[in-house]
């Protein structure tokens, strides 16, 4: 794999903005490998995407900063820049259900996931084997009905110990606090198993069933202090019928959530979400 | 195409139930086309439609009811037969939009519904050409919002004299009284513009924008006298992206409306829906 | 609508392309509204299209190129310059079916597809009916099987009179000889009934009936001289089982050609669509 | 989960064959549980599946045939009786692609999948650690060019110790010689990376991507002599665009190919497969 820089940023919409930061990747010899861009309109937007290969870019990452800063307050920009050499280090929260922490690790093994895994923390310890046989630590933290603040603590320490970047929610069945959810923002990837906002809250697949619908499905999302109602990252969905009881509703249903939950993972490891509005952008 | 006629049934579950079905079926020459049934465990329900070819039956049509009582009442069963040669009386109630209303006539005049259509109601002119085109009469009824209780006596009055089976909602942009419902129980369908229950209620198209989904819906349903609650016929679903702007999301919306809705209308009218517990059993 | 230019631009991948396009826009006050760019390391290919608002921009576009020249000779590109306000004429070819027709000629009235449609032509005159209804001039030319020269030579006179850019070939079910397309080189596009590669050539759906496949599909295509061989501008399927006969499967596979075919038609005439290859790249 | 008995039944179509099933069964006190059938009009030919709970049911299950043989007769049936005690015995053939075996082998330990699963064979030992980790048995017989009579001598012999019911090839890039496919006549199920019969043969991506489709396709089905031929069981695609490498098809198709495969393989053990015409009616 190459070893590149991203660059993101996001900034109201001017004359003139691609052309100075054209200019200026071309100007340090940047060989550009991507490059998207979004204007919103309605909000006066301009949301952009650029990779370049650092093989031949005359800035070291850690001067960019320092040239790219002027610009960056010319246009009054929010930015940000990543480099593939910066593996995210992702922590996985897990209750009983194993299929999504299962299809994580395979595929993070299998070279799909371009981040470090150096934890996982469980309600239970039902996934321990998993975490064993991809030999990944698992902490097995028990949440209490009435010391959910503790467990949450010792969450935290263990997420700051390992210098967690990312938490992802894999079919974690528990709701996380609005201070917790604070020392994280938009760096918690929930997986809910319905069409957002079709089912949000609790026993989806039972609502489903029972109002009949002819579709179910699952969306990943941002978690924000107001339950299933953070910025949707992916979605998708699939056909049931009268044939299908509950449980093939719930069967069919982990492979949505396997699905909708790693590629709202790995859009997020590649630097390809942008947050504006409570929505998002990404550039695949 | 063949003269058939359909056979639909809905009872207790009950051992012997298809045996004596077929016994009947068989012993008075039926040369069944197809059977389909379904086992609702849950609820100890038996659904079932069967179609067989009328000739070298031996019961005429209006024999049926008679020879078929003493089996229908021995397994409590609600039960309907309905013949292919009569064809339903449908009409379309329409606003100023049109596309779902040009879908349908253009699909009943290629042949894709067996039903008639003598009749359209708009309550905006801006639809007759359509009408004119296809020749099917059109009927202007202004729904003036102190006088509804008027406009659907007189859409009523018009339903009673072409003998309407089926109203089928077109994006007819009016809430019908509770009123107007009981009369047609369970023979209205309406095209809801999102993926219900998301965005149940007004201006769906702006709310999925705002809310940033992945993929915008359209659902059919019966209209039942709690707003957008009936049972679903069908639902089905198009990806947006951030590339989509509120007017996109319309227009992909219009094609999915125009299918869901159209595909919900010919299972109707083919007798292929059945109804219990608020949901929809379709024979496709 | 706003009046807007749109430039297309395809060639090898240089540094400083986008700096020097972004650089010259900027300077003449282009106002970007959308802006998209492709690069296809495999071929060293860049790909572009940019359209900005007219109002505002200091160069005439009639002076475009004189301004253009320089920077598009540096760079060996192929590039094309688009106006909206400059309507595409299209002419639609028809056989008998005319479910393709009847859907692009209501998405034209109902103004989904920005073009002018001055001219079908059909080798029966089963669809004229259609033509008359949105006021379209019809030509009936029939193609004998002797004699199909002098019917092609025939409609490229209407073509020619009518300065067509673009054929539709609406389910038109004659092939086109070389001669013929070379006229409209990457002008034509055609709607095939199949999931191409799959069942290229004639009755594609009853050899997807045969195969026991379990989806059909439609391919919207550029004609080239190898029959079903142009590049494809778009597919889509639809699912069916053992439930459904050949003729479902005709049934449902209208509306797939359909949705197919005007996304296609709207793509190329939006100036979507960039060719390389023998394949296309869709900015949509 | 209930003892059930599944009855599968293939015949020409003939007036009261459903009656004198039904009847059969209701004799039998049997309670059933589902029924599914179809009928051919083109072929003249009846299938059916139907499936009853055993408690209750008057006959032992090694009686069945006995007592069922004058039916079977009289109408000519091909059928077989299956018990959901009896599990499949299942052997995977497996190269160094590991996808499809770690996800069939998750989808085991989970539950979804009635069977036992005593054996796999890889001509690579690059996954023997997934059968490790769930303790199956991995045996690796390499096929060399020269000796693959050698080589399948060896994997018959396994399999026959190891009473194979039925083979899933997971991504086994090895061609199976006629004289070994004879002994597992539509018992062999393999994954192809295309949507068939689009790119059967080699490197179907590869040929994808040259073709520039803008959808990717898995297939599963039966090995028969003909490569690539056999009946299908089902099939599905996923959208790529112009923004996806050779790659990104690669990575996209693999989650396509493993939810494809188990869907087949699940509906085969589940008894839920008729075949007939080289086609395949699957009852789900």
């Amino acid at each position: 794999m190459k070893n590149t820089a991203i660059l993101l940023i996001s900034c109201p919409d001017r004359k003139g903005l691609v052309a100075t930061i054209a200019e200026f990747l071309y100007r340090h010899n940047a060989n550009i490998l991507h490059a998207d861009q979004h204007q919103d309109s309605a909000n006066g937007l301009f949301l952009m995407r650029v990779e370049w290969d650092l093989e031949g870019f005359d800035l070291a990452p850690e001067d960019f900063h320092q040239h790219f800063a002027h610009i960056a307050h010319q246009f009054e920009m929010q930015w940000r820049l990543a480099l593939s050499s910066q593996r995210p280090r992702v922590a996985i929260f897990v209750s009983r259900y194993d299929h999504c922490l299962a299809d994580l690790l395979y595929r993070h093994q299998a070279g799909e996931l371009h981040c470090d895994i150096p934890l996982i923390i469980g309600n239970h310890s039902d996934t321990k084997w998993l975490a064993d046989t991809y030999r990944i630590p698992f902490q097995h933290i028990e949440v209490l009905k009435d010391a959910k603040a503790e467990a949450e603590r010792d969450q935290l320490a263990l997420l700051r110990h390992h210098h967690i970047d990312l938490i992802v929610l894999a079919r974690y069945m528990q709701v996380l606090s609005p201070e917790f959810i604070r020392h994280y923002p938009n760096r918690i990837i929930n997986i809910h198993h319905s069409f957002l906002p079709a089912f949000h809250g609790a026993k989806p697949y039972h609502r489903a069933f029972d109002r009949g619908v002819k579709l179910i499905g699952a969306t990943s999302h941002y978690v924000t202090e107001i339950l299933d109602d953070g910025p949707i990252i992916e979605q998708d969905v699939a056909r049931i019928s009268h044939r299908d009881a509950l449980d093939d509703l719930i069967q069919k249903g982990r492979d949505l959530e396997k699905i909708v939950l790693s590629r709202a993972v790995r859009w997020h490891i590649e630097n390809r979400v942008l947050l504006y509005a409570n929505k998002t952008v990404v550039f695949d």
